[in-house]
């Protein structure tokens, strides 16, 4: 642990924030790291950008912030009497700096198709593990407050929970690079009104109305943008572009590709081979990043598969599926009518359906009634979940999930 | 009606829009007469600069800021193959320009002593009816849709409900000037989202998170400034400093004051007063702005009366009074014990209690359930109330009036 | 000397900057004082909101405002390996927060008319003279700081240079309240870039070009704002009002006015009535804000002197005469014949001249090379003058005062 | 040519400028088109992101909001009584969102190295020529325009010029992105005091500060971000890494490539070739984008060579080498010494140097006399250049391009 003199520390611009610095070395020796410096070529939000032309912020930026969030937590948190050693300051810092760490390239679509059931979470974990060798001893302290291993419970919800430095940066940073200023929050004010009651991360009662406000803003952000149907169809073409090019690979159709990518497309990989082959796979993924998948996909477009090229070739000029969104879910005499235009026009096979209409849901909730709880501390000292604390939600309205269902189809194609 | 060519218009720079003009020569006729200038020396939000130092922006900046944004709304809702002639147009401007002119110093404080009873929508209407005289006409049509006798009814609606430019001009202008960002709302895209049906203002579907927003922005605007515990303090002192000058004046004492200011002291008055005297008392109205008020508070903190004294040195000052907030009356107990402490350590009478410890109620409603409500239009032309289109308010709770009693008295007494 | 801890200081919500707050007892025990209180009451610049309607902010915005900088340029000096100790790190935040104290509403107006010949700065040092009495030599170092007898230099140069806190401040808050958004400069970054070299103040060289652009900035600001054609005639205004007030009241006429006004208009005072008569006259002066000429100038206008009354008419319907500007003086020819026409169309006489039609001159410096310099430090500890470590100025030009000549007269007469 | 309703229109949601619209179908089918998609794909600031971690805005970005000042400019200056015709209008924006169509990725680096001599303002009027046969006469306006070959050369001058939109637009928006706020420009303003003058562009007299802010901020955006060392020290080591993979390439060596950069790899090509193999090349080239290059680089980073290796995985991992400006070039025996101490350390070979240790210069000029000049239009008409106008700027310095020259070598090294 080796704190920096102020005047030595390195200033970084961020366009969100200003500038912004961080207080330990390992801070900084974690930001050079390549599988750090590789969040550079990840974007935040994926495909977004087909909708919201400033949304091209990327893992690197978002990382930087959370930090830079938790370093202003930490003290306030302490001003307001409640220890947190150096080392815990310095060990909460590198958590959140690596709390994404395992993100690949578009993560949702690629959890979804060439790495299907392997979560960033986990590779999170895994990452860390094997920075902590690379750290000897210095990383352990940082992973057991991700795990929620460390007695201090609070530095666990600052990383992740339902109010933590993870989501006041993102949805910040997502409202000011899409331009949706209206999901703009608060969190300078909330973060002064954070405080810890039994080991627990409370939000002062004056900041109510800043809570209320996050919730509204983080509900209008998911379904402006997160869930916005335009980037719910680019994603699902990716997703559908992906496994086309998986399971031609996988009956032995060489596909162009950088080495990272080929691995995953020519093998079937689970989570225990992750496990398994201890850094072969891993280093395969530390390569990965959005240009292997663009790249690739203008060499694809040009392929000889009608339906990998289609794909292909939608995704890269932009010539976005139709998406339909229903409280329903759509019925097969829908589906089929489609799979049959599509057919007539195009010749495209029945087997070739499941890569060219695609349908599915969307859940959005506001509020978790599962999780932990956002909990407000009042003058005396009593907490109260925020559903109780305010008197403007309906609770109930606020934790239900919200599920929508969509149709993905060419746009050729008449419903 | 005389519209004037783009580049001949004056351009006015406003902190909050940028560059704003306005299209008709009747709109800077009104801007420039006295009635309307003397609101440059009317503070939109009276004393709250005593709690948020920027808020010292005038009734001024806001009648244009409205006038600003229902030229916008003109555009958009003309682009949405709705009428507005320019007339309306030209009408439409001027009503939102006149709608606060009738508007005292302190105006809500004022209301509570020195013209107890007199509401400044009242007034508004006298003062733009002479205003007509004036123009000879050119106003009628103005007043005929700020009184919602013009035919169509979603002009009135654009200057007086529960979506009108007023209203998105005051919360956008008020967190602007007081730095409580988080009041900020999105008033660019709510009013790209207005639309008319059945000759109801209503918003588009797409808007509906817009309007979510606005609505617990204007929630946390209300509780964080416009009843901010201290601001209420500071109102309250006010309305007994005046009360307690008019009751002096009343009983022949004779204060210091401007001509207008002393016309008001010296006299009880009626809104049928301001009817049947035609003028005289208008005009001194419109001769009173808060510069009298401050300007006396400072030669009565000096007055041989100790009661005022007290009251005028301890505003002008900013030593202002305790408030206590509670959800339920304050007892006669609580009240007597104060008073008692009062007496004994001030030697103040019994009488001057009223003057001193004051007790009231504080009411807020998010979104009237009484009033006109906010209508979404879906994409098929139909319109639902808000509480029925957005599933997250518990509409009961939003449309609940939240009521708080509050108590206020001397720093120097304990509760 | 008593420093509050970081979860007590009251924390003061700033457009400009966001949350701000002082660390010493001291420094709020000023800003509650009713001298500086006073400051609510009187805007930072004077008439420009006849110009610019946003510009009401007032000299206790900006005090507060300077202060905060100054505390952050400490941090960075700080940083920079220099000592500033707590002691002085008080006296110097003291002595920014009351640098302006001597002003009076309308300042320079007024030090043209009713306070001939008496300047803020003598008054400011006479206010603090007075307080540290209260204040039992907890002002002394700030005192000797502001007057520049404290041994450290550069703490003065801090409160009082060509890059001082007050005009990094007043830059800032005057370009973000008129809304001329190029005037804004990156006060940030220049605090940043402070240093101190062999007890001066001086800027590492990596802020040149924010220095550049300060300097444009300034120049910007001025003839945008400062020296505005319409703000210099509402000024004109004001002093002609004022000098024909006291001209009156000399000769025995009894004018509407607070004593603490009657008292400057009904004598000549100097700036020894002040040192002798200390306090009593300081008290009156300290009574006097921008309601006080206001709420006169509104009576005035009603006044039998035709002069009076037609200059404080103008005044406050906001009907500014013409001004015209020139590189040249104006000549007498001109001026004769203005007069006549003024005589010849409403009787005024010829002793009435000199309050109707006035002709001066604008000064303007970017950069003065008589004051102390702009430092520029180089990596190798070596300082430059800005004049010679920017390429792009002609300093000569920079430091070149441009001087324009101003006329104005009533609108209704043509030149 | 066929105007869009207004509501039609649709609407993007600019972070900049807000939401942004466009009036021509043509506009949007250009728009929609592949090879302006393809923009999305390629950084503004190339590797500017190393440095300012928010700088990952596209040329997409850039061609929108250049097209959204011009279309706010045709406004002004028609405001102005200058006729421009909806037509020329229709091509003038759409000329400005051609202007750069001829960018491929990391340009700068790209033209001096794999496509060595060949300019993107050549390859953009290639590109626009092609887009001419498929809209079959519908752009050969704007072509004229970007051209210079259309009579009216005001319209020119708003796309290619010392103030054109280009320049507006991408001097706000790096500045916006990278968060050097001191770059900010006054777009809105400048773009007020357009007019034209003897058909020539002018900037009314009103405007001249705004004009001395620009070339300010014009030039602190050069120093501080276009020529920022760690950025120039980034994109020679893409150079130099680019220009070891073509040698080798064309000795035979087969790298790892999508097929576009395989095929400029593979072969030398000159702007002759792009003319006489019309579109296949091009075809190709519309084919590159950022992806290509990042994800071959990685590739390579693992690739025998040493030198390409080196190259690679210093970029990749931003192991950036170091960089030394002077006023003076650098003289061989330093080089030479560089260069043996790399041979002694890492057994490269004297042939390997041209790749690892590179000189050259930087030059900066914020106004160039050369080109045409920013002309300023007096009330009566008369024009004089922005030089003569100010009276602050040494125009010769302003003028005098300013060079520096630079050394860049393995960090491991010393100088």
């Amino acid at each position: 642990m080796s704190r920096i003199a102020v005047n030595k520390r390195k200033i970084i611009n961020d366009p969100v924030y200003g500038f912004i610095s961080f207080p330990y070395e390992s801070n900084f020796r974690l930001i050079e790291h390549p599988w750090l410096q590789r969040l550079r070529r990840i974007r935040q939000l994926g495909l977004t950008n087909f909708v919201y032309p400033g949304a091209n912020h990327t893992r690197f930026q978002h990382a930087l912030g959370a930090a830079y969030l938790m370093s202003q937590a930490v003290q306030v948190i302490r001003s307001k009497d409640h220890e947190i050693t150096e080392q815990e300051e310095e060990a909460v810092i590198n958590a959140i700096l690596l709390h994404d760490i395992g993100h690949g390239p578009f993560s949702h679509s690629l959890e979804q198709s060439i790495i299907e059931g392997i979560n960033h979470e986990d590779l999170s974990l895994l990452f860390m593990q094997e920075l902590e060798k690379e750290f000897q001893g210095g990383l352990q302290m940082a992973i057991d407050i991700f795990t929620n291993k460390y007695h201090k419970k609070f530095l666990h919800q600052l990383v992740t929970g339902q109010l933590d430095m993870d989501r006041l940066d993102y949805l910040k940073r997502d409202s000011f690079f899409t331009g949706v200023t209206e999901g703009v929050i608060g969190s300078d004010r909330i973060i002064k009104m954070l405080n810890v009651k039994d080991d627990n991360l409370v939000v002062d009662i004056k900041g109510i109305y800043s809570i209320e406000k996050f919730l509204i803003a983080r509900r209008l952000m998911y379904w402006q943008v997160y869930l916005h149907k335009t980037v719910v169809s680019a994603e699902n073409l990716l997703i559908m572009m992906l496994k086309r090019a998986k399971d031609l690979s996988l009956t032995g159709e060489k596909l162009f590709g950088s080495p990272a990518l080929s691995f995953f497309l020519n093998n079937k990989t689970s989570i225990s081979d992750f496990y398994q082959n201890n850094r072969m796979i891993l280093d395969y993924f530390a390569d990965l990043d959005d240009s292997d998948i663009i790249s690739a996909s203008k060499v694809w477009a040009k392929h000889k598969d009608p339906v990998l090229s289609f794909l292909c070739s939608s995704l890269i000029n932009r010539r976005l599926f139709r998406v339909e969104l229903k409280k329903t879910p759509f019925g097969n005499k829908q589906i089929d009518e489609l799979k049959n235009q599509l057919m007539d026009k195009y010749f495209f096979s029945e087997m070739d359906m499941e890569y060219l209409i695609h349908t599915g849901e969307l859940l959005n909730y506001t509020y978790s009634s599962m999780d932990e709880k956002i909990k407000i501390m009042k003058k005396d000292g009593e907490t109260l979940d925020i559903a109780d604390a305010s008197d403007i939600f309906d609770l109930n309205a606020l934790s239900r999930t919200v599920k929508k269902f969509y149709l993905t189809y060419p746009k050729q194609l008449t419903l």
